[in-house]
């Protein structure tokens, strides 16, 4: 397997993942600032031109966060990372799901690039409020519905934490977010887990 | 079961699911363009005001459109709508995490409401460009990886059509976009389903 990342992009939940699972793939570096997501090599790989991309051992690529999250833990069931009952494995994907559709790309995003947002640059505070609002009511929501203890799902950790964890690591690292307490706590569980100081290091990023 | 809908927005694609299952069901509406997703007794099912919203018999709701789908396929399974091996699963999900995640909030959302993206007005055309572009590059990448024959996947029918179908809906009734050939073709079975002529139907929506 080959995890196409960019460093603190929102590959690091499944760089994650794969340490958790602990099998042998390869993490190969694909730099958004320097446009790699564009080159033809990439586009050949993945045509939406995104990471994370996962590629098998039979060459066929996975794209969409969630999508590989389900993939990796179906096909490594040791690892636990897939809850075993189907009220959590929904709560699983809704979890995902709220973060790879809106707190990222509708929150984070705009606090990353207000220029994709709003053409005209006298607008980039209100992109950047705007975008801090949707990341706030998401980080909101999630603690309101807190339904875990340690981690989100009663069940135990599962793909749903490295998701939360990766838009926490932005709030925090990035934005200087301060996040609910449920959630800012997960964050500190999460940075203690061995895999994700192994994910961060590999990506050179601060713990 | 309840779904919350408001005609014509993303809850369309659950709809469809539901009548595809057979299953009896209440179908609520709430009119986005009044703001029912704001007012209170709604804001207490679903804190993220969001359309499709499905409760339970339990009372317990559902958010996020590919769990929703998830989960109703998984406690139908006599409906035929989850496919039965992992990479199909694994794609099906790709599928609705794309349609969900990208397609929709970045791309039609941008043809809806320009002022969610950038407050100056005279940008709104270039708003819609961009958003019309990310709606198109979706359709097509989908085109180019289209894997099944009638259906999305080899393996057939499944929920991931229901998703497709909402955004080619958007795109050729209110938008008056061209799909790509494979797309399009998709578009016209999806039409030719009584499942789909219902749902329609039931939203009081043009077939
Ligand atoms: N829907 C995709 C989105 C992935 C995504 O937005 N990745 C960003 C990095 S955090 C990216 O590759 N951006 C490059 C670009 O947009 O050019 C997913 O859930 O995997
Ligand atoms: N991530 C949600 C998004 C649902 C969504 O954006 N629904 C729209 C209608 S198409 C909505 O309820 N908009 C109301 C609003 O934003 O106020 C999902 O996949 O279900």
């Amino acid at each position: 397997m080959k995890l196409y990342f960019s460093p603190g992009a929102c590959s690091l939940g499944i760089h994650v993942i794969l340490e958790e699972i602990g099998a042998p793939y390869e993490a190969v570096p694909t730099l958004l600032k320097e446009g790699a997501q564009h080159k033809p090599d990439f586009q050949a790989i993945n045509p939406k031109g995104k990471v994370p991309t996962l590629t098998r051992d039979d060459g066929t690529a996975l794209t969409e966060w969630p999508a590989i999250a389900f993939w990796l833990a179906n096909s490594n069931p040791g690892s636990g990372l897939w809850p075993a009952a189907l009220e959590e494995q929904t709560q699983a994907l809704s979890l995902m799901d709220y973060v790879c559709g809106t707190i990222h790309p509708q929150g984070f995003s705009r606090l990353f690039n207000q220029a994709r947002f709003a053409p005209s640059e006298a607008d980039a505070p209100k992109v950047i409020e705007q975008g801090r609002g949707i990341a706030e009511k998401g980080f909101a929501v999630i603690e309101k519905q807190w339904a875990g203890g340690d981690w989100l799902l009663p069940s135990g950790y599962s793909v749903a934490d490295p998701a939360l964890f990766f838009v926490a690591y932005w709030a925090v690292k990035r934005m200087s977010m301060t996040l609910p307490p449920k959630v800012a706590a997960h964050f500190a569980r999460m940075l203690a887990r061995p895999a994700v100081q192994r994910a961060l290091a590999a990506e050179g990023l601060e713990a």
